[in-house]
């Protein structure tokens, strides 16, 4: 189903509620599943990868995109947890919660779905402990570690540095493990999770992250004394949890052939990210034999099967500025406020090749009808003629990651609709648009 | 009523549900307005600035709380229109919109309504047209003016530099006024909207920006030429809305007695901000003869009287740095994230004078339970002994304005209760906490 037919469809039947609009690909959730699993591969077998989920497990972060509608479409296509302390569906499993500290009911939810928990620092060991003895489960727990690297990205999505909030820095993982030894009957340590935060591209990083996973993991078999081995440690501790953060990775459909990047260019680098496979290819050979490795990405999962489509409003010039003034707004897409993130945007109609060939661009700033002026979609973009107008639709891509996770309704804007393709002719509303009852009713 | 003895009762009734918590002081919001309405008192006498609004007019732009009844609040003390494009409460007038493009039924609901409607553009003029033509209504206009003025405040905050989305830069006034009274049957001019940014501290600019406002309205009123006045100009076009804008500025009873802001010191500053007594002083002897002064503020308005409450989950130390981990979280505060913005944080319970004099502080972040680095309400905070610990509770002053009106569900965190103190022993729940079948209900 092209992108323009799926438009005139959803305005033929919802008017002025179908735009702005956020569109899932089901094929590039399942393209992006198939590069994990086929890089997980190498670890064993595709069935043992796929079937058994010992050596290599693929989990998703549901906070990169909430809908359970994407969620489901992950699993189906091979994901086998889908992280989220809220959700109960069939097939997704409570698995660690990634947060550096949650509230008790929340322990509480996941200590009675067996989910395996993360332990972030010496309070949090302590509550899951008499948590866990207040429930009367065993509960499974992984430390989550602070290693202390710079994972090379934007600050706010680095996670893992020696000045974060997040995990349980070297030094004090003795403390911890002690707190949890002495409580034994009621929690076990199953392994390690480490996460570095999003947007990682250089992955020579996993090297030292490889290494503080190492020393940590011979800790907790050897809980206390070396002597003790296999008598006191938890010596089938056994699993590390590599969470997420690879930079949204090139995939053949992400853009549609017709749409070509270059229409409007925001500056996007174009650069080649890493893959799963390698990020495999680092991360193998360190790792210690007999391990079970989760990898539980988010937005390179679902960040590329995402597009939202969102009308011209109109066009305005000030300062010698062009302004492409857009129905979308930074309550769909916050990231580049937040994160100055590039996204690239199109045009859905794409104009005739030799009028682009024959004529400059103009500089433009794709902008929201939001009161601030950090409602921005993309900044200095090229626009090749013809130009834009009125009425016009734009695409902003890679938008599948926290995006609609992160939106709000500032300025009373109402969340939008969620459509997801699957195959060529088949789409499905995953999402209904908010009205203005929905965003009222809490008041009182 | 203490906050303390709100907090308990809360919690008896609500559990875990009343926490995070932003509590609206109905006291502080009417000595808000009081500072507005004595400063538009210099203009005329109180009588006509409350109650023919003739001379002076105080609204209240809703973006920066959005909650009913805080703006009921703020009507019953006083302010005259409350803008907001999707209300039509009693005693609420439709308002200018103060948005740089709105969606065609937008404008068409601000016509019907017989609203003041901002122009913002060329295309906005042209669409403003069509729709009020199309509604048989005649349109009431203001000019939304860019004076390409630095507001000198944050970036995001700043919403009338030359090369910003808003308004209409001078040179294209011309343009604007032709395509408006090609159609004056349908639509009318009644003057000119600035609005500079937000927390401006320094007034100096408004010397500039009166001097572009006096220009403009005197090529209103002169439309075309000079020869034409009062036969083709919109010669009784004498409306200025200068928007909102002003820094918090200091209320007696913005922070109760009890808990002196440098419990915790966020290094917020404690400059004189300037007043809407300062504003008018700078304002009103550059405003032309006859001039009815619109100000529509919102921060200034609400900012300080919320205060978010926030237990404490835990407390941490990583890389030698403490963090205090909160149950609040950039999902209910997201200001210091995206505009560097600091609150200031106290504690509820004041810990004896004496140990704070005898003992040095140490240097803590406030963080939320959000797993993004991002994810802080405060940074840097001087917290003197004792230390605070899992169970107490902070609070989070100036949080009236674009805290919650800015939440989102991001990390699947619901909405959080809002409270409306009214008097020593009342108070009102003003908005109920989300659950989660609220933030599944669009899920299809």
């Amino acid at each position: 189903m092209s992108l323009e037919h799926l438009r005139r469809d959803l305005q033929y039947q919802y008017g002025p509620g179908a735009s702005p609009l956020f569109v899932y690909s089901c094929a590039t959730l399942v393209h992006n599943v198939r590069c994990y699993l086929d890089a997980l591969k190498s670890m064993h077998s595709w069935k043992d990868v796929v079937f058994q989920g010992a050596a290599g497990v693929l989990a998703y972060s549901m906070k990169a995109n909430g809908n359970p509608r994407v969620a489901a479409a992950l699993l189906e296509a091979g994901v086998q947890r889908a992280t989220c302390i809220h959700y109960c569906l069939d097939s997704i499993t409570l698995a660690s919660t990634p947060l550096p500290a949650t509230s008790r009911w929340e322990v509480e939810e996941a200590v009675r779905g067996g989910s395996l928990l993360n332990v972030d620092s010496i309070f949090d060991a302590c509550r899951v402990v008499e948590v866990a003895t207040d429930v009367g489960l065993q509960a499974k727990l992984l430390l989550r570690l602070n290693p202390a690297i710079d994972a090379l990205t934007h600050p706010y999505l680095s996670t893992a540095m020696a000045d974060c909030k997040f995990g349980i820095e070297e030094s004090q993982v003795k403390q911890v493990l002690g707190v949890l030894w002495s409580a034994r009957n009621s929690v076990k340590v199953e392994g390690v999770h480490v996460h570095l935060g999003s947007a990682i591209t250089d992955l020579s990083v996993y090297g030292n992250v490889m290494q503080s996973v190492s020393r940590v993991l011979y800790q907790i078999f050897h809980y206390n004394k070396p002597e003790q081995i296999r008598q006191f440690g938890w010596h089938d501790a056994a699993v590390v949890n590599l969470g997420g953060g690879l930079g949204v990775f090139p995939a053949p459909h992400q853009l549609p052939r017709d749409h070509p990047l270059a229409l409007i260019d925001t500056g996007t680098s174009m650069d080649p990210t890493p893959t799963p496979a390698d990020l495999m290819k680092v991360v193998l050979p360190l790792l210690p034999e007999g391990v079970t490795l989760i990898l539980e990405p988010g937005r390179s999962l679902v960040a590329s099967a995402g597009v939202l489509m969102t009308e011209i409003l109109g066009v305005k010039t000030n300062g010698g500025k062009v302004f492409v003034v857009t129905d979308a707004a930074m309550t769909e897409v916050i990231r580049p406020a937040l994160y100055s993130s590039k996204h690239p945007v199109t045009r859905l109609t794409q104009p005739k090749t030799d009028t682009i060939l024959k004529e400059a661009a103009h500089l433009v700033d794709v902008v929201g009808p939001v009161c601030e002026s950090g409602d921005y979609l993309a900044k200095d973009c090229r626009l090749p003629p013809p130009a834009v107008t009125q009425g016009d639709c734009l695409l902003v891509w890679m938008t599948g990651a926290y995006c609609s996770a992160m939106a709000s309704n500032y300025n009373m804007r109402p969340h939008v609709m969620e459509v997801m393709v699957h195959g060529p002719a088949n789409y499905k509303i995953i999402r209904r648009p908010q009205n203005f009852d929905d965003i009222m009713k809490e008041y009182q």
